[in-house]
């Protein structure tokens, strides 16, 4: 089949590895006929879950890789040393091209510094941006940089905006879409030193549509397409985002039990409830991919069950079929050109 | 009456000022008989709305300001040239000791740098910090700093710490308040350059409770009383708590109103939701007291309606009462004595 997209998944990953990584694995498969999933890990443990299902076979590898990191190991020592943990291995499928892309709920930093020393960096993308897309009122945005930067500095955050700017247009299919930085007031002096010196560069930006600052109260709005921030700040966002949510939908189920009269209601607006919370749930939109490498790494959540990793998988249909690591290196890459001609 | 309450009203600030001010001061008068509000502002235009109401009259006076600090003008700039507006006036009444708080819903940086240029810092305090309580689902946890100081200092974050303990202490009464410092993730070594710097400086502190870092996600969930981050961080939080609440409740309305089923549902659960929504509500607990000046001064969102002016009015009372920067002073000064002691 000329179309298979071929995705390796941790299967040692997240709080629920293996056995949600390898139901969700069977479900990618049993739903898209167009995928095939190399399940990477302890072999015996992959098998022994792989066992309960009934799935096309032909559609699931098990790859072994003896090594596991754990979440709170320190990245870039757990990368170098454990060469056959299941985030390695992965990552060199992807990289020798046996691949198109990497799926991992396992250890944020492991898997960002991976992506750059296994998967490589696109010449030219100074840092790699994680970026989820979020719920919001309109649909969704996309949050840039949500993890992997700490203490960027302003040309870093440039580029995610024009990373973000090619994905929302291409996977998204959005025209022109809003940028805008995440600020504490709309007005252009406002800020900390990092967001005053980067506000400047984006407004120069020819090559996005920026519509300026942004304060955390619009965001779930939808006032912009891209949203740009530091990491730091991102990670808040994002998980906040889900904190609120999850707080906001417990109590609201706890406040209709409370009376007779609200249970019977809870009753009728069950299913409609159910819709609305599921719109604006943060996993339901699928894993985070790191912008800017030579091949397809994506982050979900650590705790994601079998329907988020399905999701995950599912998603890199897409990221392939869009090219979208292909068409930031183009735009990148005709910008570094650009510039040499102007300064030779 | 010797337990009389001054507080000094910026009639001019705010985004439905002078009306919702005026009507937040009648309201606070008419509920409590041991408050006494000066409306500071351009006469006639207070005076008008003030015709509008019956209400004690010895419980409301004018104070004349000619001068209006606009939304967006530059704090510093505005604070030092407009001797006659409401800011500067009603601060120095507080300076002078003629109110004992000063409640305004205008101009952020304005009242900050009033706050410190006009009332002035205790003492030792390096950074007077922003600070609100937020909803969780236990109660309510204190946010500082929530906007003051952008690009912060490790040794500003631990004073965060000991000044939101003594507040949470003192006004909330709570015994031994828990502190944590907003991070992206649990491990010690997680963190940006701020983060990691301070985070032992916390650990070592005696006087304090300190239990570690604590995820955005962790924040609704009531996990610590004292949310101890930098002024971006925390007007990040403080705004998507809003932004998230605020479009998740608009979305669930209209959801509950798709369907005939739904629609009487939501007949049912309303009086219960409503109650539930409203224990969510970030403008549902009054305004944020800047911590750390000679004198009281109060942040009451820039939307607010009379209900929040009125609320943030009869919060001073409680201030006033638990003389919480008279206890700062004699923290920050304890320790100070002890420094120098140890230095000798």
């Amino acid at each position: 089949m000329a179309d298979l997209t071929k995705v390796v998944l941790d299967a040692m990953g997240g709080d629920h590895a293996p056995g949600e990584m390898v139901k969700g694995a069977v479900d990618a498969v049993s739903r898209r006929q167009d995928i095939k999933v190399f399940l990477v890990g302890q072999e015996a443990v992959v098998r022994e879950e792989l066992d309960k299902y009934t799935y096309p076979k032909e559609q699931i590898e098990v790859v072994g890789a003896t090594e596991k990191i754990e979440t709170a190991e320190p990245p870039v020592m757990a990368i170098r040393k454990k060469k056959d943990s299941s985030i390695v291995v992965g990552m060199n499928l992807v990289k020798k091209g046996e691949a198109d892309a990497f799926v991992s709920a396992g250890n944020s930093g492991a898997v960002l510094v991976g992506g750059q020393l296994i998967v490589g960096r696109i010449k030219g993308v100074e840092r790699p941006p994680l970026a989820p897309l979020i719920p919001t009122e309109k649909g969704v945005s996309l949050l840039i940089d949500c993890g992997a930067n700490v203490d960027a500095r302003p040309s870093h955050l440039v580029q995610f905006a024009k990373m973000g700017s090619v994905y929302m247009e291409n996977v998204m299919g959005i025209a022109k879409p809003r940028v805008a930085i995440v600020n504490i007031g709309a007005e252009e002096e406002k800020g900390n030193a990092l967001v005053k010196e980067t506000f400047p560069l984006l407004k120069a930006c020819k090559d996005i549509h920026f519509i300026g600052s942004i304060e955390a109260r619009e965001i779930p709005h939808g006032m912009a397409d891209v949203i740009v921030c530091e990491a730091f700040v991102g990670n808040v966002i994002l998980k906040l985002y889900e904190g609120v949510g999850a707080a906001l939908t417990s109590q609201i189920k706890k406040g209709m039990m409370s009376t007779l009269r609200s249970k019977i209601g809870a009753l009728l607006v069950k299913p409609a409830l159910k819709q609305t919370l599921k719109s604006f749930d943060v996993s339901e939109h699928g894993g985070a991919p790191l912008l800017g490498l030579n091949g397809l790494v994506v982050k979900t959540h650590g705790s994601s069950s079998a329907k988020e990793v399905s999701n995950s998988i599912i998603q890199c249909v897409t990221f392939k079929e869009q090219k979208i690591n292909e068409k930031i290196r183009e735009h990148i890459q005709k910008e570094e050109k650009q510039k040499d001609e102007t300064t030779s």
